[in-house]
């Protein structure tokens, strides 16, 4: 399996470093080589036909800020779309970071990718939430995989979960809890004691929160998690735009007091089904399954024939969403293998 | 698909009756057409080879006691083992009741189902808790699929959410709550401050806990599906005799009371590690995910790289063993499909 990575900050990184780690492992495990021929940043790219050295990558970026400056094969400056393009590969794997307003780079590196037919895996969220259905169906059109394990749920398997283990058993309605930050700030207002606006300073401090905290707080993140689980999983052709959204700017310390005393926790609630996608803080029980604390994440099924199915993890992390996306390489492999 | 059904108790009805509602669908869905050849009970069984009427089955069954009155096709007296042998058929479903002393009428149904080269589905824990290794390697040699999901977590895909899902990430230790019984006995202890026995009543009472308690509360059940995890998902050639094993009849009220000012819960855990394969009353954190009340089973899946992920959904029940094994079912008439 020859990939070309594109994007080598928190994800992109950990991805490299899960790929040196784990590379005899999925030898061994499951007859899968993997050679990363290619590596793009913001400063370039650097490309060997051969095989390019995870350690290097990780010592160059650390050094040098950008992978153009590998030795040999660095190219400073040159076109990311072209190298997709040209460089011989098996699969494209985006790691470049979530932009809502017009999902680039992302989306370009995906059609760069099918187009010159590469499998596509990414941790993404962008692409997907803007142009879910333009992307599948160009895969499809194309007949090439696109995996996006990493979008939602961190390490969690929440797609593959509905797509995998529940066949035969339509899923009818999701609920999610699907980000952490706001999950955290939450817990902590109640732990605490404090109001919205002290936590945030808190999960700011341990990195919870992204730079610009309206991502989180407004629930920007989580719905656009909500419009891939709903179109991947529902079957839907939502976009962004498409959910009823309200953050968590006006939750108060005695809204939680208030919905403590009846047994219920405030909790920023993801919600997909017929006739819903909303993503809206709303009192649950506690004794709820999907009711998890701290930065967890945490996604209700509810099915036609075996009631409700709750999957709960950590749902963020560089490392985590790195994991998501070797499994879906793993995937691919085995996949094609199967049909060769 | 043709299949043979095995039993026709609760797990057993519910299956054919699933399979009539079901049907179109899954001819729609995933263009497969099922039909009932052969069912047997402990009457005898019916045989035809165009098909029988899962509703004639069911009608049969409630008014004669046995399928072996099915008109012009039952067959009262006869051997099951000579019916699985010679009826042509793609799979046998053994939904025969749970026998942990010798595993039969189990472990004959299927070994005769795999030496005369069909596939095998069971919810029925016995074969699998005594002889494991045995059947699963009499499969892999005769190049058969031998599958049980319903066996564990009833329609909570457990073992396939650990074998599909988590690809890529090794499962180090499992831990879960897997017999809704003592989880309800449990909870009720706590919420109507009685002891064990008040509470074993109570669950005798809605149905909840079987005919001899002790399958439940001696911890002989999730001991049983213990044994099917670690075996399935670490590799483990464990039998129920391995299991340390401890119930629930030595847990006081007064227990659960201490535990409770500690924010603790007492649960029968399963645990299946390198060191552990053990059933015990454990407390565990009250905001631990797998932390569930009342009759939900929950697992939790401790893996390399992503952390603990839970699966969390309702453990017991004739239609949620039932939805299982038809899951099982069209996983392997959709795998027999790619293969050819």
């Amino acid at each position: 399996m020859r990939l070309i990575i594109i994007g080598l900050g928190n994800v992109g990184a950990n991805f490299v470093k899960l790929l040196k780690d784990r590379q005899a492992d999925l030898t061994r495990e499951h007859h899968l080589d993997m050679a990363v021929v290619g590596v793009a940043d913001n400063g370039g790219y650097a490309f060997c036909d051969k095989g390019l050295n995870p350690e290097t990558i990780i010592s160059v970026k650390q050094k040098y800020g950008t992978v153009a400056s590998y030795p040999n094969y660095g190219a400073p400056k040159a076109s990311i779309t072209k190298a997709i393009e040209d460089v011989k590969a098996d699969i494209v794997v985006d790691m470049t970071p979530t932009n809502i307003v017009n999902g680039e780079p992302g989306i370009s590196n995906i059609k760069s990718a099918l187009l010159s037919g590469k499998h596509v895996v990414t941790t993404n969220k962008g692409p997907l939430a803007l142009a879910y259905k333009e992307l599948v169906n160009l895969a499809t059109e194309k007949h090439l995989l696109f995996k996006f394990s990493g979008t939602v749920g961190g390490a969690t398997p929440v797609i593959d979960f509905a797509q995998k283990c529940l066949i035969g058993n339509p899923v009818t309605k999701i609920e999610g809890i699907l980000n952490g930050t706001t999950n955290f700030i939450l817990t902590k207002m109640f732990e605490e004691r404090i109001q919205m606006i002290e936590a945030l300073k808190e999960a700011q401090k341990l990195g919870y929160a992204e730079e610009d905290p309206s991502y989180d707080i407004d629930a920007i993140d989580p719905a656009c998690k909500l419009v891939i689980l709903a179109n991947a999983i529902l079957g839907k052709k939502a976009r962004l735009q498409d959910v009823e959204r309200e953050g968590i700017t006006k939750v108060t310390l005695d809204d939680i007091l208030e919905a403590s005393k009846q047994g219920l926790s405030v909790k920023l609630i993801c919600t997909a089904s017929n006739e819903l996608l909303q993503v809206k803080p709303k009192p649950i029980k506690k004794d709820d399954p999907l009711c998890v604390d701290g930065v967890l994440n945490a996604v209700s099924f509810y099915t036609k024939l075996g009631g409700t199915f709750t999957l709960i993890g950590r749902g963020a992390g560089g490392m985590e969403a790195a994991s998501s996306a070797l499994r879906d390489i793993i995937n691919i492999g085995l996949t094609t293998r199967e049909g060769h």
